[in-house]
């Protein structure tokens, strides 16, 4: 019997780990959207929405996932259906409040249809870091106690949703995610200069803002963020347990040894 | 009749502008530590505090304020008189506590002398950006509303004592001043690939931390800052009206024009 998930698959590893993990999930990709899978169930198209939602109806689908990351294909207006049509404006409205706008009417969208939109993180838990040690050497007393003064600082600022992670070292605060990411952030902490350190290493900490809707817009780290943090010069990285992505997990535990760099799952 | 206030001055050009404030202040300096004062009362050094609270006590000083930056000259253990021999631990042990300790135990010091500690804003408000428009063209409607934003973001980092400043841009924290200063915070927003900005300038939001001491720790912009911004794209500069201290107005007034970047004073 068929699975009754779809996986709606964009770029990246995302969709192959979460269709190796359901073997018998319905993979849906998508036209002028790259992709990595290995089992295409069928190719649609955006400007088709109508046929999407009945196709995954005759296969019994009632749960969705949303999986890699999608660039917009120019939409031909012309071959719209007419689901698609009665749709047009409201997509166009969210496109205009960014890429969250838009995720969410996706979600709304697919949900009004009957669908139940999972995350990858339910569809495949191991996908996350569970809480503890997860990968490289064993946190030191002072990355604790920075991990403690970085959770505070991310919650600080979940109210006003900003912030999806920050570096504190010895209890200074080096820098804060904003919209440019993770790496753009570890950069900017790899610049800081070494008296403003006051000698220690620090942690970078990361965990989803509050209310962030983790189906369609979860954190996630992948072996260039490890080599990242080993230029910015921490020790660790500490993920809000269960709630952040691993990319390429075998690369990132191999990074971890390598540069020396802890990950540690924790309830922030 | 002389005046109460004693200048405790280091470099830069606001202790050039306190005496300027009030001409009749006593203006001590410190054996080096470098200034640009064109009248000082008196040298004294940092082995003899004790003279230096005699002397002050002598010509009738209840009031002092510090200004401009003091860098820390070698001390010479050889030459310290016995007040300064009785404050040598709590200073040692402060000085590894960092900058801020360090000050608040000069602070300290100085009211159990008997002094009262006055900061450069309130012996001189003028050095501060009042309400309104203080310089460059009006704000955008845009502008006020990434204000609000930004002062949001500042005010909920408050209480986790980060963020003097942040930059936002059409309703995006496109940055968040940490311990490496405002310059690097702007700098890092100019490097803000342009597809993240939406077209937005937005704006740098600056103001005091709650609690923060304005006696000893003022935020303060200058000529510099106002290039930065520019570089960084934004159109303006919202400061905490009666907080910040411009330092150098003249020129501060003259890049405002000519890089059309506005300063407002806000009560944020």
């Amino acid at each position: 019997m068929s699975d009754t998930l779809a996986i709606l698959a964009g770029s990246g590893g995302l969709p192959v780990a979460l269709a190796a993990a359901r073997p018998a999930a319905v993979c849906i990709t998508f036209a002028g959207v790259s992709h990595e899978l290995f089992r295409v169930t069928h190719e649609h198209r955006f400007e088709k929405m109508g046929a999407l939602f009945d196709d995954l109806k005759a296969r019994g689908v009632t749960e969705v996932v949303f999986a890699g990351s999608m660039s917009r294909p120019p939409l031909d207006p012309q071959g719209f259906d007419p689901v698609m049509m009665a749709l047009a404006p409201r997509l166009l409205a969210a496109m205009q409040g960014g890429d969250d706008a838009l995720l969410r009417l996706v979600v709304q969208i697919f949900e009004e249809q009957g669908f139940t939109v999972r995350g990858a993180h339910e569809i495949a838990p191991d996908l996350t870091v569970p809480e503890g040690l997860f990968a490289g050497p064993q946190p030191s007393h002072a990355a604790l106690q920075d991990t403690e003064r970085g959770a505070d600082i991310l919650s600080a600022l979940s109210p006003v949703d900003v912030g999806q992670g920050c570096v504190v070292a010895g209890g200074l605060c080096l820098g804060i995610e904003t919209i440019q990411g993770t790496d753009a952030l570890l950069e900017f902490v790899a610049q800081t200069p070494k008296h403003l350190r006051r000698g220690a290493r620090g942690v970078f900490v990361k965990a989803p803002k509050r209310g962030q809707d983790l189906r369609v817009d979860m954190p996630a780290i992948g072996p260039e963020t490890l080599r990242n943090a080993a230029r910015a010069g921490v020790e660790g990285i500490v993920l809000q347990a269960g709630s952040v992505l691993i990319v390429d997990t075998k690369s990132v535990l191999q990074e971890a040894e390598k540069e020396s760099v802890f990950i540690l799952g924790r309830v922030l």
